[in-house]
C-alpha cells in the first residue's frame, strides 16, 4: 500500500469515479456512464457542502478506489456526530490487493479527525462478501437499511 | 391529525426531544437525560448546518414527536441527493394515533421539496414493528446497516 495516495476527489476525477460506480453489478442500472452531465451537476452540490468529503485512492497516477464521507451532527446518542460512508468502490484490477481495507481504515481514522463518535454505512443485503469485510473492520450489522426512491 | 403542527425544532425543544430519545428501550443506555449539556453543545453544530433539519411534531403546545432529516448530495445513483432520516420518535402517549405515519409522510414530502431522489433510514434489527411500519410507507428493507462506535 506504500505507493497509494488517498486524497479529496476533484471534478477531474469524476469520469474515473463514475466508471467505478457503473462497473458494480448491483448498481450498474442506476448509473449513466455515457452521460456525465448529471454527475457534474451533482458535483457542484457536493463541493459546496463542507460536510461532504468525496475521496479517491490513487496508485501510479490512476484512480483505483473511491468513497464519500458525510458528517452529520445530531442530538441522539448524547449528541453524537456521525460519519456516513457511501459509494465505496474499488477498481476490479485492485480486488484482493488490500486496497478496500486500506481505504476503509483511512475512512475510520478520518472520521475520528472529523469529530465523529460513530461511523455508519449500509450495504445491499446481497453483498455477503462485503458484510464479512465490514465485520472484520469492527462494524456491527445491527440495523436494517430502508430506502424509498422518490 | 388536524391539530398537529410539524415544524423545525428550536433549542427550547431540546428537553422534550431528549426525553423522547431516552424513553426508547433500545436507545436508553445511549442517552443522558439528566445532563443536557452535551445536547446543547450538539445543537450548536446541528443549527449551524443548513443541510440538517431537526423537526418536532407539536399537539396542544406539547412536543409529541421528533425526527431529523439530513440532506446528502452525492455522485452515486446518477448524482442523486439523499435524505437520511434519523432519531424518529413518537411520545408513548401518542402511539397508535397515526402520528408516526403523519410524521413520516411529512418527512417524505419534505425530502421531495429539499430536492432528494431517495429517502433512507436504518432501524435496529430488533424493531420488527418499525420495519413493517416503514414497509407500509413504501420503504424497502434492501440493505444491512453497519455501525462502528469510535
Amino acid at each position: 500500500m506504500e505507493d497509494l495516495e488517498i486524497r479529496p476527489a476533484t471534478a477531474a476525477d469524476i469520469p474515473a469515479i463514475v466508471a467505478m460506480l457503473a462497473a458494480d453489478p448491483v448498481a450498474v442500472s442506476r448509473e449513466s456512464p455515457d452521460d456525465l452531465a448529471p454527475y457534474y451537476a451533482a458535483w457542484e452540490r457536493v463541493a459546496a457542502d463542507p460536510n461532504q468529503h468525496p475521496t479517491v485512492a490513487v496508485r501510479a497516477g490512476r484512480v483505483v478506489g473511491t468513497l464519500q464521507l458525510s458528517v452529520i451532527p445530531g442530538l441522539s446518542r448524547t449528541g453524537a456526530t456521525r460519519v456516513i460512508v457511501e459509494a465505496v468502490r474499488v477498481h476490479a484490477d485492485e480486488r484482493g490487493s488490500g486496497l478496500g481495507t486500506a481505504l476503509m481504515e483511512w475512512a475510520i481514522e478520518r472520521s475520528r479527525e472529523l469529530g465523529a463518535n460513530l461511523v455508519q454505512l449500509t450495504s445491499d443485503r446481497s453483498r455477503t462478501d462485503a458484510h464479512r469485510f465490514y465485520e472484520r473492520l469492527g462494524f456491527t450489522g445491527s440495523h436494517l437499511g430502508f430506502k424509498l426512491q422518490l
